[in-house]
C-alpha cells in the first residue's frame, strides 16, 4: 500500500473517530469501574479479526492496586445494568476487572509489537459553560461528577481505530500485535495487574502516547517523552477520640485537626536539589457533626518525584509529618500504599525509527524528538518490564491546543489530533521501522 | 391522690419507659430525619386523652435551620419506609417536618404549662465494645453511623411517661398542659420554628432538663442550670481552582488547604477574659481526585461563648480566618449561618419551687438550687420567648453517673434516671407550686 | 492620731508619691535587673527608722526563676554603673539578687504584718505618643525597650510611702511590720526566692495589692481578689540542621518551621470545661542568614489555668505539640521550666477587716468584697505560704481608669489611686482590725 | 613561558595561598562589613604593580542592596578597631563601603579581562566538633556566629594568587586586567553597586567561579555554569497590638502568629511545572515579654525560580500569603525588597576555550563542559551586564570534596583545589584563548 493509501484509510477512519470519542466522552467511569466503557470497547472489537481478552484473564486480581470501596464498585454496577450491559459481562468485569485487549496477527511472522491505551476518567464534574466544546455539540459527561479531563476518551477512539486499521489491512504489516485498553491509569494503579498476568513478557517493541500534555501544535508528534514523574499514592487513616464541643472540648482527640496538619505542613517539604517533587493531597474527609470533636478523618494523596530517589525522599518526609500530626492531635494515624509509579526512559531509537517512519505522512508536520511530560504515567510499568525483557519501548506525545489544562473541567482538545496520532501509531509498524536491528 | 401515690405510679411506670427507652435507642435519627421517632410518639400520644399535632402544623417552613441535603432528607424517607411507616405519615413529615406535641387539659382551669423533651440523635458510631451497656442488653444502635449519644432517647421517653401519667391522672393538676417532643436539637436549629408557629407564646410556666451533664448523681436533681453557651453555627464552602497535580500544580487554587488553614487557624483564636470559649470544626470535606488540585471544600463548624458578646466575638474572628484562609490559597468563601442559640436566665423562682415540692417524694434524694451547664442548648430559645411573654422558665438537670460523656462513642447513663426526673417533672405541677404568685 | 489625722498625713505625703512614680517610671528595669531601682529604694528605706535588707540576704540563689542570660545581667550592671550606682552596691544585688525590704517596729507588741509591692518593668517600648500623660509630662522611659506598664512604679511608690508613713508614726500601730519590694513578678519568677529564705515564715497578716486590673474607678477598693490563675512559664529550643536554601534545601533540618508550628498549633489546644486556660508564645526567635535553613529557634511562652489541674492540662498539651512539631521538621526540641504561679484564695474575713477600717476613710469612697483578677500573680506563692503556716492574707484591688490595657505601650493610671490605695495599706494595721481574732 | 612553567609558578605559590586561606577563614565578616577583610586584601594588593581601588569609588551608594542596620554596622566597626584597621581606612569602608578591586596591565594592548572574586562570610557559628578541619589545624573562625561556610575565603585566596602571578609575570598575558574582590555576594546584594559605578562597562571577557557547588572531584573544572535560579530577597515586618496574654488576651493582635503562619504556609507554595522554585524564610524574630501578646514580627526570606518568570510566581505567591496571614491575626504587614538575582547563561564559547587552554596544564585532570548550580549567584548581576555590552562571559565550578554542604556549619573543603582553580583562571588568559574572535 502506498502512503497515499495509508493517509487515505485514516482519513476515511476519521468520522467514526470523532463519533466514538464523543460516545466515550458522555459515559465517563473511573478507574476499576470502567465496565460500560470495556462493554462498548469489547463490542467493537469482536467485530474485527482477532482475539479478545478482559475480565481476570486479563487482571490479575491480587496486582490490582487502589481498587475502589465496596459501595462504588456496587454502584458501578447499577450504572451499567441501567446503560443494559448484558448481565454476563458484568458479571465478568464488575469489582474491578474492567479493561480489555485484542491480538492480531500481521501477514507474515515478525516481531510482537505492542500497543497500550488508558481507559479511566476523572472524578470531576465537566464544566456547564456554553463555550465548552461538548457543551455546544452535545456530548458532555451524562455522569455528574466524573468527566474525560485527560483525553482518555480519546486514547480509546486511537486503540479502536488502530485495531480496525490493521484488522482490515493485515497484508500491510508483520508480526503480532496486542493493543492493551488499560484501566485505571490515574493513580498508578492498573497496569501492574496487566503485567503481572504476563501480557507484557514477549514484547519487542511498545508504543504507548498521549494527547495533550505539552504546547505542540496539532500536527506535530514527539516521538520519545522524558521526564517521568515517579510517584507513590497513599492514603492515611486518622482516629481520635470524639466528645461534645461544648461540654467537655478537652476530652477530645481531634483527627481533623490532624489532618489538616498533615495537609498543610506536607505542602511545605523542603524541595529537593537533585529533581522536580510534587506533593498532593488530593481529598480530605473528617468529622461527623457540627458540635461533636472529630474522631474520624481520611486523606488520600501523592508524591512525585524528578527520580525515584526524589520520590523516596518526598515519601519519607510525608510519612514522619503524618506521625508527627497525629501526635500533634493526641490520635493514631495509619498510612495505606495504593499505588506506585516508576521514571522510565524511552529508548532513543525511537526518535529517528518515528521521525524517519513518519516524514512521509502528509498527516504529520513535524516530529521533535523528544518533549518533557514532567508528570506520572502508569505505562511507565510496561516501558521498564519490556525493557528489562530486551524490548525497547516509547512514549509519544500527541499536538494540539487545549482549551484548559488536564484535570480541568473545561478540559478539552482538537479533534484534529487523531489523524496525526494514528498515523504515529501505524507508521513504524507498517514501515517496519526496527527491520535493521538485529 | 397522695404522694405515695404519684410515686407508686411513677414506680408502675418504669418497666415501660425503659422499654421505650431502649427501642428509641435503637432506631436513632438524626435532626429533621426522626420520622420514624415522630412516627413511635404519635402513635403512642394518640392513645391517650389530648390533642396531638405534628407536621406544617408544629413547624414553620420558614423558620428552620439547617435542615440537611436533599439527599440525606431522601435516606430518611427510605429508611422510614422500610422501618414500615404509613405513607401518608411520610408524606406529612419528611423533607425537614418532624416532632410533634400534645396538649392535655387538667382537672380545673388554670396557668399554661409547657414542657418540652427533643428527639434527635447524633452522627456517630456507637461502639461494639462487650462493656457497652446498650451491647450487652441488645439495643444498640440498629443504624451504623447513627446514635443517641446525648440521652434524647431518655427525654423522648421521659415525655411519653409524663403524658401517660397527666392523661390518665387528669383529677390531680389543673390548667393546659403542653408537652412538645422537639426536632433538630442538635445544632440549635429546631426550636425556633416551633416558637415561630406561636406554640410558645400563651406559656406560664416552662419546664425542660437534661439527663447527665453536670456530676450528681442518680436521685439528685438541679432545680435550675446556669450558664448555658451562647453559639452560632455556620458552614464554609471554599472553591478554588482544580489542575493536575503532577504537570500543572501552579495553575490550582487549593480549596483544601484553604479549608485546612482554616480549621487550623480558628482554634488559636484567643481566649476572651469576659468568658468561655468555643470554637469546633465538626466536619471538613474537600476535593475529589488524589491527583487533582482540590478545587471544592466544605467545613462545618461553631462558635460558642459565655455571653452573646463573647460568641460574637468569636464568630467576628472565625470570619475574618475563613477570608484569610481563602486569600492565603487564592480561593474564594461563602459562609452560610445554619443556626444559632441564646444565652438564657433561669427564674430563681423554680429554686424554691422544685425544692419544696419534691420535698415530699421519696424517688429525689436531694435537689441541688443550681448547676452549670457549660454547653449550648436549643430550649434556651423557648426560654427567652416565656420569658419575654411575661412567662416562668427552668432548665432542670437530672443527675445520673455516665459510662462516657455526652457525644462519646461509648456513652450511657443509667435508667435509674427516669424516677427522679419524670417526678420533677410533675411534682411541680400537681402541687400548683406557683399558687402563690400573683 | 485621729481619722482625719491619717487621712491628712496620707495627703501630705502625694506629691512625693508622685515625685517617686514618675522617677522609677523613667527607669524601668526587667525583672532580676532592677539594680538602679533597689538602690534608689534602699537609699529611701535607709532614712527611716528600720532594718533594710537585699542581696544574698533576701534572695535565695538557688530559689531564683527565670534569670536573664549572663549578657542580659552585664548590661543591667553597664546602665547601672552609667547611673551612678556605687560599686559596692552593684557588687551586691548585680547577677539576679536584686529587690529589698524594711523591718519596722511598731508602739507596743503585736502580729507580724507583712505586706508586699513588686519593682520590676517590662520589655516593652513606650508609646511616642503626644497624649501619652508620661510624654505630657516629661516622665517617659529613658530606656527604650524597657517600660513601666503595669504599674508596678506606683507600687514601689505605694511602698516608700507606707514605709514613711509607718516609720514616721509608730505610736500608731502595733506588732512588727515588713514591707517586700520584690523583683521579678512578671513571669512569677521572684517570690520564691524570698519566701525560701525565710522571710514569710512567721507572718501573721500579709498584704498586697494591684493598681487597675478590674474596672473600678479612682476611689473604689476590693478588700479580696478572686480567680487567680494558676501558671506555667516554659521556654523551648529547637535544634535544626543548617543548609543551603537555594543548593540544598533538602539536606536542612528547619528549626524556624517547627518553633512556627509549635506556636501556631499550640494556641489551637482545645479549650476546657473546668476553668479559663490561656496560652502564649510571647516570643520567638530563629534562624541566623536569609539563605541558610535555619538550625536554631528558641520560644518563650506561658500556659495559664482556672486552677493548678487546667494549668496542667494545658502544659501537658503544650508539651505534646513541641514534641510533634519538631518530629514534624525533623529537629530536635528541648522544654525548660522557668516559673510557675499558683491559684490562691484570699481569706473571706479580709472583705469586713477592710470595709469596717476604711469606712473611717475620707479617701475611699466605696469597698467592694472581692473582684475577680483572671491573671496570674507571683504574690500568689506567699499567700500560700503565709495561709499554710497559719496566717490570713489578702490581695487588694485599687480603682482606677486606665488609658489602655496592662503591658500596652500606652498603658497609664490615674496618680489620684494614691491616696485610697495608700489608706487600704494603712487603715487595717492602725485600726487592729484583726483584734477579734484569737 | 612554557606551560611547565606557569604550573610550576602555580606550584610554588600554594603555601601562600594556603596561609591566606586560613587568615581569612579565621576573620570571617558578613555581608557590607567586610573591613578587616577588605584591608587585608587591599594590604596585599599594594605590594604588586596595579591600580588599587576601594571605597565609594568602587561602590555606588545607591545602588547597594541590603546593607545591614546601623548597629550592625557599627559593631564592625569596632571589631575592625580591635583587630588593627587604621582609621582612615575603616573611615573609607565603613557603613557597606567595603571590597577592592586591583587593574593591572600586560606586556601589549589587547581585550579587557575580568575577573571577580566573593569575599563575604555568612551568620553561621562553625562547629567545634574536633574532626573538622579548621579545629584540627587551629584556624578556625574566631567570630562566634560568622563562618566562611562558602568557600569565599578561598575565592579571596584565588584572586589575591591571580593578581600576584599576573603581576609578577605580565610578559605573559596581553590586554588589561581587573580583579574585582566583590563585598556581599550572600543575599545577591553587593554585585549591583560596583556595576552601577561603571567597573563592568568595558570588559570584554569576563570570568569567576565557584569552589565546590558539584559533586566533581579535585582537579576537575567545569567549563561553565548553567541553571542559576532567579532570586527575590525580602524582610517583612508584621506589626499588632500588644496587651497582657492572660488578662486580655483577646484584645492582642499576634503578630508573632501572623509571621509563623506566613512562615509554615509559605513553604506550602504549589511547585512549578516550568522549573525549579525555592522558598526560604531565614529569620523570624517575634515579640517582647513571655507575658504579652506580641506586637512585632519580622522576618527575612527569599524565594527563588529556574527561570525570571518562575521566580516571580513564587514572589506573587509570597506577597498573597503574608497579606492573608497578616489579616488572619487582624495585624499589618509591609514587605521590604532587599536583593535580587538573576538568570545567566554563559556563553558557550567558554566551553572550548577553557577545556582547549587546560588541556596543557598538569594541575587539572579534567574539564566539563557544563554543570548545574541549581543556586542563585550575584555574579549574574555581572554577567548579564557584560552580554549586554558585547562581551563574554562565564562562570567556572572547580571541584572538591566537602565535609559537609555550603552554609553548613561544618562546611569544608580540599586545599587541593587551588592549584587547578588558579590554572582555570590563568591559562585562557596566557593562551590568549579569544584570539581567534573577530
Amino acid at each position: 500500500m502506498s502512503v497515499n493509501k495509508i493517509d487515505e484509510c485514516i482519513q476515511k477512519l476519521l468520522p467514526k473517530l470523532r463519533e466514538w470519542r464523543r460516545h466515550f466522552h458522555q459515559y465517563p467511569e473511573v478507574g476499576w469501574t470502567e465496565i460500560y466503557t470495556t462493554y462498548v470497547i469489547t463490542q467493537e472489537l469482536k467485530k474485527l479479526d482477532g482475539t479478545v481478552v478482559y475480565g481476570e484473564e486479563l487482571i490479575q486480581s491480587n496486582a490490582r492496586q487502589g481498587v475502589p470501596d465496596e459501595n462504588v464498585l456496587e454502584k458501578a454496577e447499577i450504572k451499567a445494568e441501567e446503560l443494559q450491559v448484558p448481565a454476563e459481562f458484568i458479571q465478568q468485569t464488575k469489582g474491578g476487572y474492567t479493561g480489555a485487549l485484542i491480538q492480531l496477527e500481521g501477514k507474515e511472522e515478525g516481531p510482537h509489537v505492542c500497543y497500550r491505551v488508558d481507559i479511566d476518567a476523572l472524578p470531576i464534574t465537566e464544566t456547564s459553560a456554553d463555550s465548552h466544546f461538548p457543551n455546544k455539540e452535545n456530548f458532555a459527561s451524562a455522569f455528574r461528577g466524573e468527566m474525560h479531563a485527560c483525553a482518555h476518551d480519546g486514547h480509546i477512539t486511537l486503540g479502536l481505530g488502530l485495531a480496525t486499521f490493521l484488522s482490515e489491512h493485515p497484508e500491510e504489516w508483520n508480526g503480532t500485535v496486542t493493543i492493551i485498553f488499560q484501566p485505571a491509569e490515574e493513580g498508578s494503579r492498573g497496569a501492574k495487574a496487566i503485567v503481572a498476568n504476563g501480557w507484557l513478557d514477549n514484547v519487542d517493541y511498545f508504543m504507548s502516547g498521549h494527547i495533550g500534555i505539552t504546547d505542540m501544535k496539532a500536527g506535530t508528534i514527539a516521538a520519545t517523552a522524558a521526564k517521568f514523574l515517579a510517584t507513590t499514592k497513599f492514603d492515611v487513616i486518622f482516629t481520635g477520640i470524639s466528645s461534645h464541643a461544648g461540654a467537655k472540648p478537652e476530652e477530645g482527640g481531634n483527627a481533623l485537626l490532624a489532618a489538616a496538619a498533615a495537609a498543610v505542613h506536607s505542602y511545605g517539604i523542603s524541595r529537593h536539589s537533585k529533581g522536580d517533587t510534587r506533593i498532593n493531597i488530593g481529598k480530605l474527609n473528617a468529622g461527623s457533626g457540627r458540635n461533636v470533636v472529630a474522631d474520624f478523618a481520611k486523606i488520600i494523596g501523592e508524591t512525585r518525584g524528578g527520580s525515584t530517589e526524589v520520590n523516596q525522599y518526598m515519601m519519607n518526609e510525608v510519612e514522619r509529618m503524618i506521625k508527627a500530626s497525629a501526635l500533634m492531635y493526641g490520635v493514631e494515624s495509619w498510612i495505606e500504599y495504593t499505588g506506585e509509579g516508576m521514571a522510565a526512559d524511552c529508548d532513543s531509537e525511537w526518535q529517528h525509527w518515528i521521525a524517519s517512519a513518519l516524514e512521509k505522512s502528509s498527516l504529520v508536520e513535524h516530529v521533535e524528538p523528544s518533549k518533557e511530560v514532567g508528570a506520572s504515567e502508569d505505562a511507565t510499568v510496561m516501558i521498564n518490564h519490556v525493557q528489562r525483557k530486551g524490548g525497547k519501548a516509547t512514549y509519544m506525545l500527541f499536538g494540539t491546543e487545549l482549551a484548559a489544562g488536564h484535570h480541568h473541567p473545561s478540559f478539552d482538545y482538537e479533534e484534529a489530533v487523531f489523524g496525526p496520532a494514528l498515523a504515529a501509531f501505524i507508521y513504524p509498524l507498517v514501515n517496519n521501522v526496527w527491520r535493521e536491528e538485529k
